[in-house]
């Protein structure tokens, strides 16, 4: 009796909060109310509710919840409910919540769920549907697509080529077969090759192979990374639970991977990818595309005359020090960048891991000792003869401890970009330059000023 | 009779000339000798001949002389003949021509003798191979499969799946299958999937749709390119007469442009790409991959120190000057390589083309003066603040001349470098940096001696 009240009161106090506006507190509460619900009465919100606030309600549930509720909802409302989830309103209210939020308020849906709300979407409606499904922005889960054929382990060939020729213009792909059980789990693909292959009796259990899926909120350049790096033609993309939701096909990964190295390639010289070809984009675009990172730049190479200003005195004394300002920093600039764009690709592959920094730095070290020592004898003899040997030995020591600092940066920025979660390109190559101008030019004087017995 | 004596004559100075040491001007000899040897002398001398020089001469024969006498070889000794064109010591012949005599000795092998000649090796074998084709080095004929399943348009649906699983282990893709005509002329494809869909009575003519596909001796990359642009599983391989010599599949295009990525990122900051993972390389290695640019580009440095000795007394004069000497260079290498990056990419995808040049400087001509116009409205007034206003003018001046020539070098240099047949890549953002260095010097004292009267 106690409970009946208990039980009602929260019904009540769930149906009051979703008629009221739906912010970020009102989701908590929902979300919390929800737990103190019985499955009954949960599923009579669903179903009596508005379109919206059925649809919330449905969403925030957790996926157990949301899957007990769903199967006990009447068919008819079950297709019903799957609209009000593709309405608009739905998504921006997903979408409006910070990331954080967003993953803590609405888990993922239920895979039969997810694929119904997803089926026979185009890519328009699809990408504002997505949204619904909780995927941050760079998930793949949000460049997969739905619409995927699947066959059962039970099935013999021949009915599976049946259900593939019945179905042959629905799926993106039928080239890569997943194969599920019990609840749509994954558990392996079929080639369609190796099917027609196949005696018309064998089982697709006996043909089923290991498959290389992924996770729906996978980060969509690893996902593509490891699509390429494998050679498929198809990856099955699965839930928490490996329940197959999807399928990325070839297409989508070479989308992705084309905005992603675009990006990387503008970053590397310190300008945002354009959005459109370069004869096509507008002068304004283009220098918009440039100009902010040319005044980070150039700010930050106001160190450099700081610098220089602290040597004033020193470069007053020896002005011929100045010549060789330009070269010392290019080289270092040079080294750096060298550092720098090798380790990039290196993560971007994948053979180089944030744990790797030890080991990166350790090598780096040493090429760039061995890269100094060249150019330093160089230096030595050539300004030696030039300018007399003082000069010489100036410049020699320089252009070693230069290499030695610029090839450590150069592979030390890259790392540590990744390891705050940056983009690694973003340390891009020009950055490294103005830093190495800087502290190499430091390094320059100091040699000096103890080799000349300046002061 | 007189005919009679010129003909044996003729076949018995190429017997002759076949059973010397076999050098350029052996070949040519053989080669400007088989035109006045009629038809069957020749079948009789490919048939009579040793293995190496039946296989020379056929390969020197024109097309359609070989395709004649491979037609009038009895079918055991066809066999035969194949596998002397697969003897190493015809690939290392051939090998050892230098390209242009290469292309001018041994045009294409007919369509279907290269077929049978490439077909059923192992990928270490083909790579030999391939090399008595005569494609060059770069050519998609290198890197196609010559396993290639493909069917007849008159061919009904039913028959085409027959063949199709009686073959199915063979070729290295199923999913794409190639339509010839008579003599393997490509007519277009037929994907599996609508193979799969059609009616068994569809004739093959009825599904066929036109096929993207690429000549075999297009090069390797741009071929790769095209495929991934029109988002390809496969893309026919034809010869010049547009018959059927092999199949594109993805995994081969994925290699090309792995390796010609990696090749063009490491040739942008100056360095050669490695041919094993960064952190399995040797020390050694990573500074091989460097150290040659590096020191080209230290060498290409020391203009920078000339161009400063011409102007030492000026230094020696206002040793401010010295303080912007880095931020001036730094700005203007930065300022080139965004153009020269954005460029460089939109020449590898394609976007623009040699025939751009002009359009291109015109456009980072406007993008460099707005640019500089921001960047020395910048300098004109901090430096002013600082340092006085004279000096200020000569910095912002310096900045916008400077932006200017950089950004038009910048889109410039990688157009040049395609045109001159350069990899782009090649006048690598170092170099420009090191050129923009040097002018900017110029640029930037030229100014100075102007704006503050020095002399």
């Amino acid at each position: 009796m106690t409970d009946m009240t208990v039980e009602n009161s929260a019904a009540d106090r769930l149906e009051s909060a979703l008629t009221g506006r739906i912010d970020r507190p009102a989701m908590d509460t929902i979300a919390h109310l929800a737990h103190q619900v019985p499955l009954p009465e949960l599923t009579r919100l669903v179903h009596t509710s508005t379109p919206l606030q059925s649809a919330v309600l449905f969403r925030i549930l957790d996926k157990d919840e949301a899957l007990a509720v769903f199967e006990n909802l009447p068919p008819g409302y079950q297709a019903e409910l799957i609209q009000n989830l593709r309405e608009p309103e739905v998504a921006h209210i997903v979408e409006g919540l910070d990331p954080d939020d967003r993953a803590e308020l609405f888990g993922e849906l239920p895979a039969n769920v997810a694929r119904q709300l997803m089926s026979g979407l185009d890519a328009e409606e699809r990408e504002m549907t997505t949204a619904v499904l909780g995927y941050p922005k760079a998930a793949i889960g949000r460049y997969m697509s739905p619409e995927v054929l699947s066959l059962h382990e039970d099935w013999t060939a021949a009915e599976a080529m049946e259900v593939v020729r019945a179905r042959i213009d629905g799926p993106e792909t039928v080239y890569l077969l997943p194969v599920v059980g019990y609840g749509r789990v994954l558990l392996g693909v079929v080639s369609l090759r190796n099917l027609i292959a196949a005696d018309a009796e064998d089982l697709v259990a006996d043909l089923v192979r290991e498959s290389i899926s992924t996770q729906a909120l996978t980060n969509r350049e690893v996902a593509s990374r490891q699509f390429l790096s494998h050679r498929l033609i198809a990856m099955p993309v699965v839930d928490k639970e490996d329940r197959l939701v999807g399928i990325l096909t070839m297409d989508d990964v070479l989308d992705i991977v084309d905005e992603e190295d675009a990006e990387d390639i503008a970053r590397s010289s310190g300008s945002e990818p354009l959005d459109r070809s370069y004869l096509s984009s507008t002068i304004f675009r283009l220098v918009k595309s440039r100009i902010v990172w040319l005044l980070v730049l150039a700010l930050s190479a106001i160190l450099t005359v700081q610098v220089l200003e602290v040597y004033e005195d020193r470069l007053d004394q020896v002005v011929i020090l100045a010549l060789f300002i330009p070269l010392l920093t290019g080289t270092g600039g040079n080294t750096g960048n060298q550092a720098a764009t090798t380790v990039t690709r290196a993560l971007a592959v994948g053979e180089v891991r944030i744990r790797d920094l030890g080991r990166v730095i350790w090598r780096e070290l040493r090429v760039g000792a061995m890269l100094g020592a060249v150019l330093g004898l160089l230096g030595f003899v050539v300004a030696g003869l030039v300018y007399g040997w003082a000069i010489g030995l100036v410049i020699g020591l320089t252009l070693l401890s230069v290499c030695i600092m610029a090839a450590t940066v150069g592979g030390l920025m890259p790392i540590i970009a990744k390891r705050i979660g940056a983009d690694p390109a973003v340390f891009s190559n020009p950055f490294i330059s103005t830093f190495c101008d800087a502290t190499g030019l430091i390094i320059y004087f100091t040699i000096a000023t103890t080799v000349l017995g300046l002061s």
